[in-house]
Order: structure tokens, then sequence, then C-alpha cells
């Protein structure tokens, strides 16, 4: 079959590969019918180095059951399915308190950790199917496919922030970053309820479609001057809940200077940086508290699925480029320019 | 008047120095019966520069009101009062979400930060009397004045470290530090319903007033040692909860160890650092939160206060070591060279 490698930095290709095969007796086979790129796949494609490549891409798809393994019960060939990014068995103790990405199974794992699987790709091996995979209720050919085509990652990544961040009514909420996690942070956060919602984000298009997500005010400024508007926009004391949506260093500076006394930042950009200031004159003097990281979005699929189902939300507004295998390569360097703000992979 | 002063690292005098009187219509003055020395004072004596110095001293103390502002309703001359090591106005927007060390008032401020007012004194002048003094309702020389001393700063501390971390008879939780902060951290955790409270430390005399305040273990290695002594003691995975009070690098690195996927760090011991690892390969991975800092003792003191006067606890049994005024300077040195857990003051 064909799949998607990176090589290197800048270097991503479609390759013929070995098909899968059930490995395994919880494993399931799945032809894959949509998949897409995502933003933390340019981390790597801005710094790879060929040393550690190549390595199968793409952690985020939607396709239909070909085969299951002897032991495997809740999807069967011909369910149409959707993975999370992380792979878990939705059993042990940390699954059932809704951190699935610290699932304590052998086989646990994030997709982009699996050396010989990817969802950018014709087919995948997905292990332990019964607690990764979500039977989806619509055709494979369904107008709402890009839409649950988030529940895989982005929609549930922003929604974790979120609900990490603890939004509700009474918060008022920062999101950093516009990309499709950030917008759909300010949709998970409309959903929960808050009033005032502030995208910091610098593209017209993209910070179009926060608002249309919920956001009630645009801030493009960044860095102190970004600090100051948002103190402004708020009395002058920042905002109780700051999504954190990008991950590098400058976004979490910005996130110190304008979150609330005794309010929360709340990452899911995956950090690009191990030290960070946390001390008296960052976060200790005024209790600001830390939290996110992996989104468990295995544990949001069965409650954000209704809304998308329903018409309420269109998260998938988020995908503003269809393209095919071939054109993973295009995308990934699309992406990167920030000519598209997410790529969808139709097959 | 009498009072003590830091001129450096290591140098503590009890000196002359003018009277407190009324500034501000707000202002009460009291003439202190009882103060104590602080674990966080003992970090200026091991470092401070003579150019900071001289410093007034003390920020926990119970005494007498003496005179009072005009504008100040809610104590009176005569009154047995225990003040905060934060003064506050205790009705701004902070202060009523139990913030009072964040509180917006323009005198606002940590005792420490006063220049010209310290606890470990005859007397002091205290801003916002209103928001910050609370009456007691015992005779300054009843037995419970001990107990009731720790509400000014080391039992709140505690019990804010329990709170911010959210323990309750569902979370293990790890103490790391057996100064009277992380003891009353035992104790806290043990109110508010943790049924195994691991606590780490080193000194006999101290862990086992941990044992007596609730602690179910008692871990005395440090470093990665302790790190495995605690994880084999809850099933391999760490305590869904850490207090840490300490302050230092080696205390939040212990922390980062022994905290279980999804747990929580809860910071109250003023940090030594101002970075620190917090991103994948520390917090981030399995959603680690952190949380803490300056403790807004203010807000507990009501709800604290009745377990005192009913002998329900014993917060003061964390003082080993009474002296009067003229004792302070060798108080700082017994602390400092852990003779003395915690040192009362008589006057």
């Amino acid at each position: 079959m064909r799949a998607t490698l990176m090589y290197s930095a800048g270097d991503v290709r479609v390759e013929n590969v070995p098909d899968p095969v059930i490995k395994h007796p919880t494993d399931a086979l799945v032809r894959i019918t949509a998949s897409c790129v995502c933003g933390s796949d340019l981390w790597p494609y801005a710094s790879m180095k060929p040393e550690d490549g190549p390595a199968r891409m793409g952690h985020e798809f939607i396709g239909i059951v070909e085969d299951t393994g002897s032991e495997v019960t809740t999807v069967k060939r011909g369910d149409l399915v959707v993975a999370p990014f992380a792979i878990s068995d939705n059993t042990c103790e940390f699954c059932r308190e809704g951190l699935h990405t610290s699932c304590a199974h052998a086989q646990a794992n994030f997709w982009d950790g699996e050396a010989e699987e990817g969802g950018q790709a014709e087919a995948v091996r997905v292990p332990l199917a019964d607690g990764t995979l979500v039977k989806l209720p619509v055709a494979p050919d369904s107008a709402l496919i890009p839409s649950l085509l988030t529940l895989s990652d982005v929609f549930g990544t922003g929604y974790h922030a979120a609900v990490a961040g603890g939004v509700n009514e009474r918060t008022r909420v920062t999101v950093i970053g516009d990309g499709a996690v950030g917008l759909l942070g300010v949709l998970s956060a409309k959903r929960l309820g808050a009033e005032q919602i502030i995208l910091m984000g610098r593209h017209q298009a993209r910070t179009d479609l926060g608002r249309e997500f919920g956001a009630t005010e645009v801030v493009s400024a960044r860095g102190d001057e970004g600090i100051a508007q948002v103190r402004e926009l708020t009395g002058g004391h920042g905002t109780h809940v700051v999504l954190e949506c990008v991950g590098n260093m400058p976004a979490y500076q910005q996130a110190t200077g304008i979150v609330r006394p005794g309010g929360v930042i709340s990452r899911v950009g995956v950090p690009q940086y191990e030290e960070a200031p946390i001390g008296f004159g960052s976060l200790f003097r005024h209790n600001i508290r830390l939290a996110g990281g992996p989104a468990p979005v295995r544990a949001y699929i069965e409650e954000l699925m209704p809304d998308i189902l329903n018409g309420t939300i269109e998260p998938g507004k988020v995908f503003d480029t269809t393209t095919n295998l071939d054109g993973v390569p295009a995308g990934y360097q699309d992406m990167a320019d920030r000519k598209s703000l997410k790529v969808l992979v139709k097959n």
C-alpha cells in the first residue's frame, strides 16, 4: 500500500510500504478514507534530522474496518470508525479517569510512536481496537466527515485545553494561537459557557473563523503590546483562563503576562522547551496554576459527537484545503507556509 | 520600643526603634503578645547582603489592640487579634474569591514588604485593620495561643497547599518537607480526608510529629531513592497530590518524580529558583498540574479556628522552643542549625 514518510525536515514522500497485517488478537485493520496533516507534524517538518528518519506520518484518521483480531468485540468489518491520536485500552485506571493519554497498557502509545503505522496512508493496523476505535453512525461520504475527523485530535485537544483550564460561564478566557487547535479552543470555550473569549492571532481568515466559533475579541499584537491589549480588555487583571495552543516559549511567556491572579494557563501545544519561568516572578506570586498536556481525546468523543451529528457545531470548518494522498507532501509545505490552515486528505 | 532587625545574613539584632503610630484612618496599633520565627525568615538569614539591610522582621503575631484609626470598625481597643502574613482589605474582588494575597488595595502588602513594621517586636501598626485582623475569643495567656498563632502563617500555608492541590478522601498525598509548613500540610491533608499521606523528611523528632498529625508513612530518602520508595508505596504510579513545602530545586524535582499522571504539584515553599523543568519530560507528558503560591491564610482563619478552640487539632505542637524578644537572634540560629523546629516568641 502507499503511505506517507518523512525523511527529514522538509522532505515528505508518499511511497509503497508493506500492507499492514493483524499481529495481536486485539488489533483491527482499517482502510483509511479520510486523514489530515496536524500542526504538530510541522515541528518535525521544520527540524527533523535525516538520521531520525524515515518516519511514518499521520495520527488523525477515519476509515472502514477491514478485519479484526479474535478478541475484538466493539467494532466489526464494514464499520466506519474514527481513531484518536493515542492508542489506549479504555479500561485501565487512567482511562477510567478520562486520562487515556496515560493509559497503563503495554501497547498504549501515540501513533507518532508507532514505527510501522500512520494515518496518512491507505490502511493501518490499529492496536487495542476495542479501546481505541469509535464507531461513527454515518456513511464514509457524509458531509459530516471533516467535523467528525476533528474528534481524532484538534477538536478534542482544544476541548481538553478548555476543560483542563476549568472554563465555565464565570470565566474570561484568552486563547493564544489561531491554528486549528486554538480555533477549536475558542469553540470549546464557547460551548462551556465562557462569555468573554479573546483570541490572539494575526491571520485574518483564521481569526474571522475564530469569531464565527465564538471569539468576542481578537488581539493581533504579540508580546508586551499584546499583553497590554488583553489587560485593557479585562479591567487590567487579565483572564481567568489562558489556553496556550502554540507550544513555544513566546506563547508561554505571553500566557504568564495575561493570566489573572489565581488563574490557569492550560497548555496543549507540545512544548518546544523544557525549562521555563515558574518562580515567584511568573507563576508563584499570584497563585497562577498550570494545567494541560496531551489531550485524552478518546474521553471526549462520545460527549462531542452528538453536537456534530445534529449540526449544532461544525469544527470541520478548520479544513480549508482538501487533497488526496499524492497531495500530502504539498499539503505539509502549504501548512508550513501558512497558505493552508489544515489539510484534509481524502483517499 | 524594641524590634528585630536583620542586618545581613546571620546578623539579627533586637534594637530600639521609634514607636509605631496611626498613619491612616484604617490603621490599628497592636501591642504584640506572641510572635515567632518563620522558615521563610531563614532564606534571608542565609543570604541577605548588608546593602539590603537592616530589615524589620516578623510576619506572624498575636496581640492586643491599643488604638484604632477613625474608620476601623471590626476590632477595638483591648481585643486580642491574630494577623495573617499578608495585609489585605478583605473586600476587593480577589479577597472575595479567597485570594487575599493578591488583594487589589493600594495598601495591600506582605509584612515582609513593610519597611517600618514587623511582628518580632513589641508593637506594630497594622494597615487595613478591618480586613487584616481577626479577633480571637481567648485570653492572651490561653494555652491555645501557640495553635492560634499558626493561623497567621504556617497552618494556613499548609492548608492552602492541600486545598490548592485538591486533596480529598480519594487522593493519595505526598508531603515534601518536615518543617512546620510540611507537618501542617500533613495535618491539613488528614483534615481533608486523605487516607494515604506520605511524609518525606529525615529528622525523626519532626517526622514523629508528622505521624501524630496523620502521616501514614515516612520516607527519609531523597532524590531518586526517595522517588523510588514513594512509587513503591503507591503501586508504582506516585500520589495524586504532592505538597511541595520546601521551595528549592531538589524538592521540585523530587515532586515531579513522585506525582501520579494527571496529578498536582502544589507549591507553598517560596521558590528559590525562577526557571524549572515543565516541558514534555517533566509535567506535560502526563498532564501534571502545578498549583500554589503565597497562601491567602486570611481566607482560612474562620474555617480552621473552631477545630483549634474545641481541641480537635493542635497545630501549635510545631513550636518546640519558647523564648522572649531578647532570645530572637539565638532563635534564628537554632532554627538555621535545625536545633529548633519553630521558635515561639512571648512578649
